[in-house]
């Protein structure tokens, strides 16, 4: 079943306590050399049938709606894994 | 400065409350033909200095200690992002 991967972050300018969160608890578990840390989501969608351009368009506006908050996060990246998508190719993986 | 993106998503044996919220969102809001939906985390870290074998391979172990709950969380995939990374490609950009 073809998979869309959704991923979003919280705007540049938009406080990430999370993120600070994890960047101050690095250095106090031994791990240096990070100097910021933000932390987003990533959204995984098993999609019934093909991912045609179509489909895509809808996800993309589910995903800036419904997955995210267009005030305080951006879709960075929307990504189409097809493998195991079409009927043809069931029996090659 | 370089990036490294770690991506943690719920192990597929696990229960997904916020993914299942998701899914039963998505057709309430009209858009059909998602059978399953699975929400999981995305980590952007911002490096010091060069990202080497030894930096990602110390980096992998803060992902599956701190960034994760190896107990229910599985660590995906590390990415790593040298785009305006080294000093010698600075002005590149």
């Amino acid at each position: 079943m073809p998979r869309v991967v959704v991923h979003v972050m919280p705007k540049p300018e938009i406080l990430d306590p999370q993120g600070k969160a994890v960047a101050g608890a690095l250095p106090r578990l031994g791990f240096d050399g990070i100097s910021n840390v933000r932390q987003g989501k990533r959204f995984e969608l098993e999609v019934e049938g093909e991912v045609t351009d179509t489909v895509l368009a809808r996800l993309r506006e589910a995903a800036e709606t419904l997955l995210s908050n267009p005030v305080i996060e951006d879709v960075v990246e929307i990504e189409v894994d097809r493998t195991g998508a079409s009927s043809a190719s069931e029996a090659s993986a």
